[in-house]
């Protein structure tokens, strides 16, 4: 398991809906961008994979909403990776600041296909669960 | 459980990605819409019910990738609806035109919140689940 | 000038905000997929166009907002294309249905670029300006 | 005129489409929620200007597209306020990091409406626009 990721951001009012709260798929939003930015932080990069044909795609979403971010709250977003044959697991949580409360939590199944067949990506996986453990 | 409900829509190009497929986070955008459309085919409305304090909230969604959809596709949403105990579950799909090919598949959990508390709701669930059956 | 071409549409719940109206950026969507439609319905690919390194991008948005959109609205998006010099000009309409009370009205310019300089494409533009004019 | 307001932000991969550069409609996302940090740092409420149902809508929105944003840029998006008459121009520019090239160039006219009539609303616009100079 991964050392966890953590990327602090803020709601925007466009992102609130008539409720006056951020829209439950605006969430997945968040919640890609912060894999993307922990992906990059591993030295991954999607341009090299692309270009050995790798693609990393979601196959399930799992999302449970706690309590829900309002206008201008601030945030973090947590991200940490599991390994488990040839699915890659994505553990999240978005939790508002600057208590911490959380507000969603979720697991993102992935997996690597080369020339859409499912493969393990060892190069990728051993950068992204750190291997020293 | 209820009928399934259909809506047909078209992939917008703005909803495509850099790789030229819808991204994950729109066809949450697709299963609500299609979710709001079929409560308010039943005759719920959903301004009544907040006024008698009545909020339906979604409480978990399952989400599972099959196939991506691509800029200007055409596909159906189903929706139909199941009710247990307090909890009320919308199974979903989406797929592709002309030939019905499964791109994703989802579960919404949702609960009625009365004043912050989980009740049941017969106004609602009746409707929803058409208790003809 | 060329013939409108109209598409209508209806509001999504997620396209509103906290005020209940249509976000304002949410607009240009609506007026970006009706020019797509439009240019598609005139028999011009973009995949051609793109094979041959011409590139149509949007230089200026003018976008004048008249009176909002609110949830389930329908409302009707015209588009006409006009040519002047190496510019392409499309004047566009969102109004709301029944009645086609006027919501926005804009007019984007647009350019063509081959190996990122400004080119006429007779090819494109008499496509879409009807040429039989 | 007041005093220029900078907001950073970084591009996320979900706002950018099909061709790998920021989505057109995303801009207008960016220049209102820096308008809107920029309101608030000048110490004006709006949910107090609501209660005093006075409503502050964009009239106008003029865009000019310079040079796109791509995955994971860096830009910074400026923001001054000026008043002629009932009118408030916000005039806004996106510029790429770290060299501040010029990508978005924008004016948006806003005016208050109290009770859905235009009107003066000095204690918005003194302090939007740094009466002391």
């Amino acid at each position: 398991m991964s050392t966890p990721f953590e990327l602090t951001m803020k709601v925007r009012d466009y992102e609130c809906d008539m409720e006056g709260i951020v829209n439950n798929a605006v969430y997945q939003n968040y919640l890609e961008h912060t894999r993307h930015e922990m992906i990059l932080s591993r030295g991954i990069s999607f341009a090299e994979l692309v270009e050995q044909q790798i693609h990393v795609v979601v196959a399930r979403a799992d999302i449970r909403y706690k309590s829900p971010l309002r206008s201008r709250d601030e945030f973090v977003v947590t991200c940490s990776a599991r390994v488990e044959g040839l699915k890659i697991f994505f553990d999240q949580e978005v939790r508002q600041l600057p208590d911490r409360k959380l507000c969603v939590q979720a697991t993102f199944t992935c997996a690597a296909l080369v020339n859409g067949r499912l493969a393990a990506i060892p190069e990728l996986t051993n950068k992204l669960i750190d291997v020293a453990d």
